[in-house]
C-alpha cells in the first residue's frame, strides 16, 4: 500500500490534470489501465462526469480484479434531463457501464414508496399485464454503494438505465398530472406542490416538461434550462416537441423545425404516439394504482433514423416516489395528462400529414416531411 | 276587482287547503278552471311547488286569457336535484308547462359567462360538432320574468326543460372534474372551491354526485340528501350507481340492488354508456373550452322501460358559468372526471353480464339481470 504522501500526490496530481484538462477522456476505464500510475498502490480516476472514485489495489496479480472494479465503476449520468443530480457534493443517482442505474433510496418515506412499488411490480401477484411492464424501468433489487454526496454507504435502487444503448439520445421527460401531490400527503407538501403546479405549465396543460436534451448535429446537445421548460406555455410546448423531432433543433427560437423525424419517432406501430397510447388504454381502466409526480421519458436516437430509417423510440414511466393504491377508481389524474400530451402529439403529426400531402400533390417526388406550421 | 278582505279570504283558503292536503292536485292549470272561486276577480293557484302565483283578470271574457296565463305560469321544478332551489324567498330556476326551464343569471360575473357560452353555441361559427350539441340542453335566449325571490323581474336563461317529457323520472346530477375551479379565478373562490373539492369526492373520484333521485315504486321518489352524496366514498358511489338502474332502489342500504334496467338504461347503442363515450371522444380531442363545475345529468324513466322496453336514457351536459377558452389544451380536467365515471358505470355492466352469464348457464330460460356483487 502507498503512503498517504504518494496517495496526495497521486490525488492532486489527478485532480490538476482534470481541472486543466475539458477534454479528459470520456471513459477513463482503459485510460486507467494504460495510465503508469495505475501501476502504484492507490490512484484516482476522474470520470468525464466530475466524480473520483477510490481504487485500492496490490500489485501485478490484481490487474483482473482493477479491470473488473473499473468495469463496475460508478459515474455520473452524462444523459440526466431531469430530477436531482449528483455532483458537487449533491445526491444523485450513478450509473456503472453494464447499464444499471442507481437511484439513492430517499429516506423521508419517499424512497419506501418506490421500493415497494418496484417490488410489487416484479411480483406476479401484481395487477399490471406484460404490455405495460415494459413501460417500467427494469429493477434489480437494492444494493449499499457509496453514496454520490460523499456521506458514505446508501442504500440505492438497482434499475435499468434506460439510454444506456444510447450514444447522443434525444431526451423528454414529461411529468404527467394536474396535480402532483396526493390527498393522503402532508399539508406543507400539499401546498408546495399546489403552488409548482400552478407556476408551472401542470394545472394548464396536465403535465409539465421536466428535463430535455436534443441532439444537435455538430454540437453536442441542445438542453435548455430546466426552470424555463416547466413553465412553457401550449405554444411553446407545441415548439419544443416539434424541436424534438427536427434535424434542425436548437436554441435559437427562429429556427423552424423541420420535423424531418416526426412520421419515424413519433408514427407509425412502434413509435411514441402508438406507446402512449398504449398506455392510455391501460390508464382508461386500471384502479390498482395512482401515479402522482411520475413521468414519461421519451428517448430516441437521431443517428439510427438516420442510418435504419428506426428510431428505437421508447416510451418509459419513470419517478414512482409518490405512487398510492387506486382504492377501485382511476388515475384520472394521470389519465388526463396524459391525454393532453397525445393531443399535441397527435396534432403534430397529423399537421406533418397535412403537409406532406400538400407536398406530394405539388410534386409527385416530394413526400419528405417540410416545416410544420404551430397554427394548427 | 274583489276587495282586499275577499282576496285575503282565498288566499288562506287555498292556503289552507294546500297545507291540509298532500295530495294537492299536481297539474292545477284545470283544477283552477274549473274552481268556482276562479270566477272571482282574482285568485291564487298553489302548484305541488309551493309557489304562489298572483293573477288578475276581468270577467267572463277573459277565461282564454286566463287559460293563456296559466299555461305559460311558472313554476318551481319538481324535479331539481342540485342547484340554488327557488321557494321561501330564494332565487331559482323555474319551469312553464311549454318545456322551458327558467335559470336566473347570476350577477357576478358567472351569469355572463353562461349567457356567452349558450349564445355561441348556438352560433354555427362554435367548433362544436352537431353530434356533440345534442348534449346541450336547447337555448331559446334570456327573458325578463319574475324572480322566485319575489326581488322582482330579473333576467333569465330560457332553457330547455330537459325533464318535461318524463313524469317520473330518475335523475342524477354528476359534476364533473377533480378540480371545479379554473386558474383565473379569484383567489378566495379557488380556495373555497379547492377545500369543497378535497371535502367531498371531487379530489379522490374525478367527480361528485351533485343530487339525485330514483323512482321508487309505489312510494314517490328516493331523493338522499345532497351533502351526503357529495362525499360518497368509491364504494358508496358504486353502489348508487347500480340502485339508480334497479327496480328496488331504497334508502334501505340492506337491500341489494336488483340492476334490473342496467342493460337498457346504461347499456346498448343508445345507452347512457354510448353517450358519455361519445362526449369523452370529443373531450380528447376539443380544445376550444374547459368545462370546469360543470354537471353532466343522467335522466330516465323507470316506467318506460318496464312498457316499452326502452329507457330513452339521455345524457346532458348542464351549468356552464365557469366555462372557459381552452387556448388550445384539451380539458383534461373533465376529461379525466369523465373517464373515471365511465370506468365505475362499465364495471358495473361487465359484472352484470358475467352474472347474465352464470345465470343463463345455471339455467337457460334465466337470462334477466340478477344481484350484482359490489365486488368486482
Amino acid at each position: 500500500m502507498g503512503s498517504t504522501d504518494e496517495l496526495d500526490d497521486l490525488r492532486n496530481g489527478f485532480n490538476g490534470r482534470a481541472r486543466r484538462s475539458k477534454e479528459w477522456v470520456h471513459d477513463l476505464m482503459i485510460g486507467a489501465l494504460l495510465d503508469e500510475r495505475a501501476q502504484s498502490w492507490v490512484f484516482w480516476v476522474r470520470r468525464s462526469s466530475w466524480m473520483w472514485i477510490d481504487l485500492a489495489f496490490a500489485g501485478a496479480g490484481c490487474w483482473r480484479h482493477l479491470f473488473l472494479i473499473l468495469c463496475n465503476m460508478l459515474k455520473v449520468p452524462d444523459h440526466q434531463v431531469a430530477g436531482h443530480q449528483a455532483g458537487d457534493g449533491k445526491l444523485g443517482p450513478l450509473i456503472d457501464d453494464s447499464g444499471k442505474f442507481y437511484k439513492p433510496i430517499q429516506s423521508d418515506g419517499r424512497g419506501s414508496i418506490e421500493v415497494a412499488f418496484y417490488t410489487s411490480l416484479v411480483s406476479s401477484d401484481t395487477n399490471i399485464p406484460n404490455h405495460i411492464r415494459r413501460f417500467f424501468p427494469i429493477f434489480h433489487g437494492t444494493k449499499l454503494i457509496e453514496a454520490s454526496d460523499g456521506s458514505g454507504q446508501q442504500l440505492h435502487l438497482v434499475l435499468q438505465d434506460i439510454v444506456s444503448g444510447h450514444l447522443s439520445p434525444s431526451i423528454m421527460d414529461i411529468k404527467i398530472g394536474s396535480r402532483t401531490w396526493y390527498p393522503q400527503a402532508s399539508e406543507d407538501y400539499i401546498q408546495r406542490c399546489f403552488m409548482k403546479d400552478r407556476e408551472t405549465s401542470s394545472l394548464a396543460l396536465g403535465f409539465r416538461i421536466s428535463g430535455l436534451q436534443i441532439e444537435s448535429k455538430g454540437s453536442g446537445f441542445w438542453k435548455p434550462d430546466r426552470k424555463l421548460i416547466q413553465k412553457f406555455t401550449a405554444e411553446e410546448v407545441r415548439l419544443v416537441l416539434r424541436q424534438f423531432v427536427s434535424s434542425n433543433s436548437s436554441a435559437d427560437s427562429g429556427v423552424d423545425p423541420d420535423c424531418t423525424f416526426v412520421s419515424t419517432v413519433y408514427g407509425g406501430s412502434g413509435g411514441i404516439l402508438a406507446q402512449l397510447l398504449e398506455l392510455k388504454e391501460w390508464f382508461e381502466h386500471q384502479t390498482i394504482l395512482h401515479f402522482y409526480s411520475c413521468s414519461v421519458l421519451m428517448v430516441y436516437e437521431k443517428e439510427s433514423v438516420v442510418k435504419e430509417m428506426s428510431s428505437g423510440a421508447e416510451v418509459k414511466l419513470v419517478d414512482f416516489a409518490h405512487v398510492v393504491k387506486g382504492n377501485g377508481v382511476i388515475d384520472h389524474n394521470f389519465l388526463g395528462g396524459l391525454c393532453s400530451l397525445i393531443n399535441f402529439i397527435s396534432e403534430i403529426l397529423t399537421c406533418s400529414d397535412v403537409h406532406t400531402a400538400k407536398a406530394s400533390l405539388q410534386d409527385p417526388k416530394n413526400n419528405c416531411y417540410t416545416n410544420c406550421d404551430t397554427q394548427n
